[in-house]
């Protein structure tokens, strides 16, 4: 399972036994918090044990030589709380399926094949100072997808990454969805250097009537993030605009979020807030505080305000939470 | 994989490749029998091959420093025999969630937060000689609960160690189910010394129209388990009291059983009978033989026989199974 | 996770730690390819991202002295490209079972209990050379079966392996299904020699109006199977006949196939077709191409046409794929 150690004991001349899977990584992350969520009179107004985006995957690589390594990893979300089915719902594995892919890795970069995160929201990079959380970014941004079908192109030249993903709309050929091998598109550029991280993204969906095409009726979208560090903290601003289908409404928002280190700990802030055409906002609000007890282990509070309001000015749903919770890496 | 085996390994000067997932071990365990399934006029009369909570995991815990330590487990029943969707059911995984959480350890004890035996459960100790069998102990007992969004607090002082888990009911905190903390309460206490046992258990269920509540119709629970060795001889006996939401009937029943080592060998038998205020009884009786193959490896054969009467002396249920199977964990 | 390697870890004083799963193997293969799927005028035309049996598992063995051994595997299909429930079905795990089983070895053979290839399938050996591909024998054979809760008993005598399992039908004992413990029984013997590899197994379904019979309304089948090896050629035949249940219509078919290794690669061709007695019949024809990028990896080509027609000659479903891909294991 750990294919570093392996490789010390291939050098160590035992090296034959570990030729079947020498590279297979157990990992995780296990997520759980405890608090109240208030989502107004129209919804829960309770105390819950949660879980957020906590997963459990194998992942490794192999040196094929001249350069050459073949990569892959099979991740899966996991539900320590409950059941996709609900409450107590033990009969049900609660298992969904994250970045599963197989790649081959060169001088030439990487090509990755499978279901994997777009490049746009890859673009992001370390931006969301409450990603899996209430606060996540992905609450008000419809560009926060991983696609099924992805074949991936990963690469980075001097201090600029970048990735192209192409989907198929796997439509039947004749009468609905997609039928190419390039129906939807995602393609991001990161520039990094020093404390600055700048990244522009794209998203095109030519297929809007397949199954691949955006499920919130958007047919592009642009992406811009930037992250800026000053000492023990670090500044971050990201933009995004889709553009509807005919006859929709086309959408744009940002986000703004502060973050400083205190030792082994953080205190940060982030606003999120987006719009459509027709004035129909929404706007979210994290303030939180994580207790760095081990580079794997970390302790946090939050708290989180999600509000939307129509045109007209009338609230929509809305939702306070209080949490506290635990993150385990493995 | 292996925690131990690394501290060796670091204790060696190879520490830092390990950092990343130094103690996740995967283990688990397969138990599959093969055997006849009788249950009388209503129900299977043939052979079947079965499964008998097969698991499959991943656990683990880190060292913070400071006496803490981050504890984990990922724990999923496994249907090596058949899916959930029934025979050849190739295309489900058959995945169940059990234990599921992550804690964190210190001189205070231990907090776990996710999926979790009920303290009620766990206070049976290893009194059920026919665990995960048919003779298993919540064929007649209510009490033999896994609960989801379980916040549990674990400790042993002395020969004392003890329990006690709070679940929030997540009801909508309008119309439906408990929306506080501590909906269902359960609590044990366990003196251990020497060649005895006893332990006594409470569940409360303040949540009877919500998801938690106890699904039987009880509103709390009472459990006195005690365990007697007397050199290869084991004696067990364990007492459950339920209460009945209005209009309910009260419940109660009783369990004995004795296991003699025969060196790596052993023969048990168990006998549990319940009853509630209107007179429907069950009983159960098992009757074993245990093959120790290893530490790791049993293999047995039992007989078990269920009954069910009703006030008036009318049979309902009933089944006779044997079985001749083995158990592999690793 | 490494048997053999703790083997050698113990070997070095190092053994006690390692006691509670020494031997769990955490294994897989991924199998992803991209390409077009043309189903002429009645399915998909298209081009699809498509996983090939990916699979993840756990397997091991004890060594229980005396010259026995504990083995189990438990072992799951996987869906890089998408779940079970279709494009983007993120919230299932898009997992099921494949070989599930514990089992006791020693001078005896091997008996294993869960769920298995049958013997027939196994029979076939390495004679697929599209295995897990539009061109797998499966594609036109009913034999490639895997059942729910079978009994295999795996033996090897000089040059002759063999393998017979039986599986209880489950049904009720009164009114449906088979009640016995080997309502559907299959064999294999295989006999191996130097270049030569010729195999000869049965399938027989008692329980035809149960979960475990034939799906396709066969009452029993024959299989047999060469492959010759000549230098870095080789040649393979099967053929197979299955016989109908009152009604039916019995079916039989053949199959040709031929490898070439080149240097690390291999071409290879594969024709199979079958007809049932009212004269419906289908072909499959496949041509590939492999690159052997390392034991564990392969890269590949591969084009396949598959036809069927009825007895007046009307063209029934069809489908022409052509697809490249890459196999991981690990």
């Amino acid at each position: 399972m750990k294919k570093r150690f392996l490789a010390i004991a291939i050098a160590a001349g035992l090296a034959s036994p570990f030729a079947a899977n020498a590279d297979a990584t157990v990992y995780g992350k296990i997520n759980l918090s405890v608090g109240t969520v208030d989502e107004g009179n129209f919804g829960d107004d309770n105390w819950q044990v949660r879980s957020h985006a906590s997963r459990l995957g194998v992942k490794g690589s192999e040196d094929l030589g001249n350069g050459l390594s073949a990569t892959y990893k099979l991740e899966y979300g996991v539900s320590p709380d409950e059941g996709a089915t609900g409450q107590n719902g033990g009969g049900d594995g609660g298992l969904s399926r994250r970045n599963q892919y197989v790649g081959l890795k060169g001088g030439f970069g990487e090509i990755r094949v499978g279901r994997h995160d777009t490049p746009l929201k890859m673009s992001q990079g370390k931006w969301d100072q409450f990603n899996d959380m209430d606060g996540d970014l992905g609450n008000i941004s419809g560009g926060e997808n991983r696609l099924d079908n992805v074949v991936a192109y990963l690469n980075k030249v001097g201090n600029v990454k970048f990735a192209v993903a192409i989907v198929p709309g796997e439509g039947d050929g004749q009468t609905t969805g997609g039928d190419g091998i390039s129906d939807t598109i995602s393609a991001m550029g990161a520039y990094s250097s020093g404390p600055l991280y700048v990244a522009l993204a794209f998203d095109s969906y030519d297929d809007t009537t397949g199954g691949i095409a955006d499920s919130e009726g958007f047919e592009d979208r642009t992406r811009l993030t930037a992250i800026y560090k000053m000492g023990k903290m670090q500044f971050g601003f990201i933009w995004e605009d889709s553009g509807a289908v005919t006859g929709g409404e086309d959408a744009d928002g940002y986000g703004l979020n502060f973050a400083m280190g205190m030792g082994k700990n953080k205190v940060k802030f982030q606003y999120i807030t987006g719009e459509d055409d027709a004035d129909n906002e929404a706007t979210l609000m994290s303030l939180g505080y994580d207790w760095g007890l081990s580079k794997r282990t970390t302790a946090y509070v939050s708290y989180n305000d999600y509000e939307a309001e129509d045109a007209a000015g009338n609230t929509g749903e809305e939702a306070t939470t209080m949490v506290a919770g635990m993150i385990h890496k493995f």
